[in-house]
């Protein structure tokens, strides 16, 4: 099964999964509850990577799922990625119109229109939030790097079990200046590469491109390709045509540094560089490689995952 | 400092956490970043929690932050807290109404409005996502226990650093008949309370309501705790005279069990109940009573804790 890329491959692959109690249906595409196994399974990932980084002596943060709109409208996500955002809206109305929200639902109208936005927007990659803490800073000689990992929203509802709405992020970001930060998305490509071999994923490195969003976006795609700012860690897991991106490792230039002032040890606008570990989609390359029996996954992987 | 309950206190407690570095502002009140160390405190308190859970063998579930919205309008959260919830928007249009879209944003018009709902909203409680995965099941006799953890959404801005707009809870929730559900409650109540003064907080439990809204949630308020559905433990943070609940243990009779067609044993409605761990309010808690230096705490909380 799943051997090729079509719907019905993905949807037999997620059957599987939902059988197997793995991940637990919520109603909606890409939104899935998790069973301890398959979280198991990712904090045993995440020591794993927590291990790899230490020796580097990153500072560890952790954001909600949450970022600050008015930092959201900084940068170019609405420009880039409209179609998945997440904007947060509630109610902020009193007695009278929240009676007329309770009717509207009643009588089966629109009443998401009676609601206002908040402060607040679903972060669409871990390290967003980050960058803002920085504004007006300047960085010293050896930059900063930043282990973070988060709960991200994309919405792009699939049948793709590894194409979630809502999945984690684990990244390291270095914060510095144009070397510093691609000597950092070029070794962690290398290290990235490693641990995930190790644990029997063939990944291979291959060059790619963000999703950006309709006519205007064909540019921004092949110039991203072209100065080879995005290299992603592709696997089969649903189709061995369109194998799945596991890991990524970007180069940001001072794209971030510009937005939100932040300098680097230079002077001039800090760059940027961070690897992803999409955390949800490793788990599910494991579970293809090594079969959805945890027990029975190779000796060596288990203790690198420190599950035994 | 923090001795009385108004704005100022609260505002010189948070500042007080930033400095430590403990929390990290995101420019929304309610919304923070949370170092390494106040990560390592709640991961302990986890896995505290986790070894007292054991033995009553749980099923682990874990899901992330996104409830269905089909789901979200069978409970009547709509009616009781609309201005504390987290509806999820994103952008449905072509490049024509992306160019609008951008042009909004560009002239500081609303561009919000542009947006359609996604299928989902963000969760306001832990165990709300459980339910309707039970939708339609008739429990066995011993019914079920589901160990949960999830961030939550509520709409209400503060300088509180106690009360965030996105924060963890971690449950134990029930399945079962009324009795099952009510004992879960009871037994929870004092286990929890054991488990908090074990690492030296002087918890007290007390009856409380859930902040229902407007005029008519007085009387839903009223009768919560007539009927004494809720209880919480409490302990002073940032307010003496207003401590606040780090805790919550919850009978929510056969609400869930109607609204989403879950049967019984005994072939009723099942009756549901919960306790929830305030995992935020717990660590700021510990902060609070044992101080900001995480290395100074009692031998025998860092032992509980598994920090050493």
């Amino acid at each position: 099964m799943c051997g090729t890329d079509d719907a019905s491959s993905y949807r037999a692959y997620l059957d599987e999964l939902f059988r197997a109690g793995l991940l637990i249906s919520s109603g909606v595409r890409g939104v899935y509850g998790r069973s301890g196994t398959f979280e198991d399974v990712i904090m045993g990932f995440e020591r794993y990577v927590t291990r790899e980084g230490k020796p580097l002596s990153p500072e560890v943060m952790h954001f909600p799922p949450l970022l600050s709109r008015a930092h959201y409208t900084k940068i170019n996500h609405i420009h880039n990625f409209p179609d998945l955002m997440g904007s947060v809206h509630t109610f902020m109305g009193g007695d009278p119109e929240h009676r007329e929200l309770v009717r509207k639902l009643a009588d089966g109208e629109d009443w998401t229109r009676d609601l206002a936005p908040a402060d607040v927007m679903l972060i669409p990659a871990a390290c967003y939030p980050l960058y803002p803490t920085a504004t007006g800073t300047t960085l010293g000689a050896s930059g900063r790097l930043i282990d973070l990992v988060s709960y991200v929203f994309r919405h792009e509802p699939s049948d793709d079990p590894a194409r979630m709405q809502i999945f984690r992020q684990r990244e390291y970001v270095r914060l510095g200046t144009a070397e510093q930060a691609l000597n950092h998305r070029n070794e962690w490509l290398e290290r990235g590469k490693a641990i995930l071999q190790s644990l029997g994923l063939a990944v291979e490195a291959v060059v790619a491109n963000d999703p950006f969003f309709g006519r205007g976006g064909r540019l921004a795609k092949a110039t991203q390709r072209e100065q080879v700012l995005k290299f992603e860690l592709v696997i089969p897991i649903c189709s061995t045509e369109k194998p799945t991106a596991i890991s990524s490792c970007n180069l940001h230039l001072d794209y971030f540094g510009h937005a939100f002032g932040i300098d680097g040890p230079d002077g001039q606008p800090a760059h940027t560089a961070c690897i992803g570990f999409g955390l949800e989609r490793i788990a599910l390359a494991l579970f293809k490689t090594h079969g959805l029996n945890v027990d029975a996954w190779p000796k060596g992987v288990r203790e690198l995952l420190t599950l035994a």
